[in-house]
């Protein structure tokens, strides 16, 4: 059978739609505490806003968390289902954050929450800069959305030292996100990156976060400690995770806008340096790297350049190279499969959901 | 015999000392790991930057926990004044994001995180404004200190069974900590602040985070389930806590700025709603009001209305109220502490303790 990303697409939007019970639920609960230890009406607010954007993500890591406890053999699937949501719920904090850091104004199609707070604070009488009040919003609800997540990782059904071993691993690569988060601010827009560093970013904030993490998570919770399958499983993560990175670096440039529910071209405005990036300064010659000098990074770059910058990543072959790296990596990802589990039903999805990475379009 | 403050600041000055060790021993390895999983040079400086300033804290909330801990019978006092190092790292981080949010550029006399980036941004390069880079990176730190603070916590030699229920407490109390300092950041500065609303941010921020928690905490690592016992700690921890936030007002008005380690009335500037400054509100007459009014939470205000304010807090007796306040607190704690221990030697301290809140001078 010839697999394609169909099964992965759907996996993830069932995923999605069987999480939401659990988050209205405890965001319902989130709202009524608010409510009744009276933290204000700002703070209601900003909850629910919060919840707004949680419940439009895509669902990729709690999806990967919970297909890798099935393949480990975990049988307590409600309570898997219910207690991945602490990692959607991390993950929207992380991303209220990132726009706020990265000034982007749109989320998930969305208004980012830092500027929905930037917008109101003429309204609320806010004496300081209406933007650092916006800021300082969104920093607030990141941090009360980081120890939403932890308290639904604490409070969950699963055994004490099954939880305890979870937040180990939720620590310790959480610790080193905020750190590749510091090294991406810095390096982004900055000529003399290095080739080394802005890897690391992208190993960082995708590879372990988005696969690794979530998928040795699900491994922990399934009580799995078989050395082997927990190397094949960081394999399998780390070619899901470059060969998302790569459609994402993709679609950040060319995908429909509406669709992706943020501004096209704005990791160029900001100075991602991206595997594209990468690719081409390594091949570009002395003029192109001068025009991306002078574009990545740039607020104030003129739209020609930019659509320039883009017709040469696709001339001189960056593109095709990087798009064929994301394809090597879905092929040596699902090489990784068998040795994860025998499950046939897992196996398909594995191998499904790691064609979809470079199948999507959002 | 007459208790005065002195043994409690001595506990707290031990306290500082006995934890520096495991600080040492902790950073040193944050320090390699920063180094060998090659998270790039700004990593490595933020984190030193950051150890410096959490070892530079007065270390109350962590004095408190091994405190209660012992009130409670808790006999593994090595491991808990090493778990409890968990509470100054997140203190350190949450203050980190309190600099940057207040827009202080100072604290424990050296330089805030943010204000450190802010000016290194134009030799490192930085395109987007250099106030804006000084804040992300101050964000990506008190990001890694929270996790930082569940890492050790995680880790520590406790029973998972201890740790989850710790976690649990922690998780709850931080998750509305965030939600209190939104609602901070939206009354600061405002005219139109409630008093409930006022007083819900330093109940938050002070009572409940400073004194009922790390105390909560302490009782939970010892196992205590005494539910008379934990009242007792809660009320004590609630006098304690309003002792500590008064004299934290009046120190931030009146107090040596060298001693401070922060600029003293930058409270006012801030827009602040003190305890000072809600009896004020209440007593002043129309006149008075409008000049609060116009000097709180407004950076350009003259100095001479600044002195002028402060003048009139001890004229109108807002300031006698409150210290009076303060000392009623101290006196309602102090009858708790028979209802918390036997042990005489933790008596003396809890009833030193409470004193010195008042007696401070930083």
């Amino acid at each position: 059978m010839h697999m394609d990303g169909s099964a992965g697409k759907q996996y993830l939007k069932e995923y999605i739609m069987r999480i939401k019970p659990f988050m209205e639920a405890f965001f319902s609960e989130a709202e009524n505490n608010v409510v009744s230890m009276e933290l204000g009406d700002i703070s209601l607010d900003l909850v629910r806003n919060f919840r707004d954007s949680v419940t439009a993500g895509k669902g990729i890591r709690g999806a990967l968390m919970n297909l890798t406890y099935k393949a480990c053999g975990g049988s307590n699937t409600e309570e898997m289902l219910k207690t991945s949501s602490f990692i959607e719920i991390f993950h929207t904090a992380i991303l209220v954050q990132d726009d706020f850091m990265d000034r982007d104004a749109l989320r998930r199609g969305q208004k980012a929450i830092h500027k929905i707070y930037e917008d109101k604070a003429a309204e609320l009488g806010i004496k300081v800069p209406a933007d650092h009040y916006g800021n300082t919003l969104a920093v607030c609800m990141s941090d009360t959305g980081f120890y939403y997540s932890w308290k639904i990782l604490m409070d969950s059904a699963f055994e004490s030292d099954i939880k305890v071993a979870a937040g180990k691993l939720y620590a310790d690569y959480i610790s080193r996100l905020g750190l590749g988060q510091a090294l991406d601010m810095t390096i982004s827009g900055a000529t003399k990156t290095t080739q080394n560093d802005a890897l690391k970013v992208l190993y960082l904030k995708t590879v372990e976060y988005t696969a690794i993490l979530p998928m040795l998570l699900g491994a922990t919770f399934a009580g799995e400690n078989d050395a082997k399958k927990l190397e094949a499983i960081t394999e399998y993560a780390k070619c899901l995770g470059w060969a998302f990175q790569i459609q994402d670096d993709i679609l950040g440039l060319y995908a429909d806008e509406k669709e992706l529910g943020k501004p096209v071209s704005s990791d160029i405005q900001e100075g991602k340096n991206t595997l594209l990036m990468i690719k081409f300064r390594e091949i570009a010659t002395p003029d192109q790297r001068s025009l991306q000098d002078n574009v990545l990074g740039n607020p104030d770059s003129a739209p020609a350049d930019v659509e320039k910058l883009k017709n040469l990543l696709k001339d001189t072959g960056a593109y095709q190279h990087v798009l064929d790296l994301g394809y090597e990596y879905v092929r040596k990802g699902t090489q990784k499969i068998n040795s994860i589990t025998d499950d046939p039903q897992s196996r398909a999805i594995l191998e499904s959901l790691i064609t979809y990475m470079m199948e999507r379009t959002k």
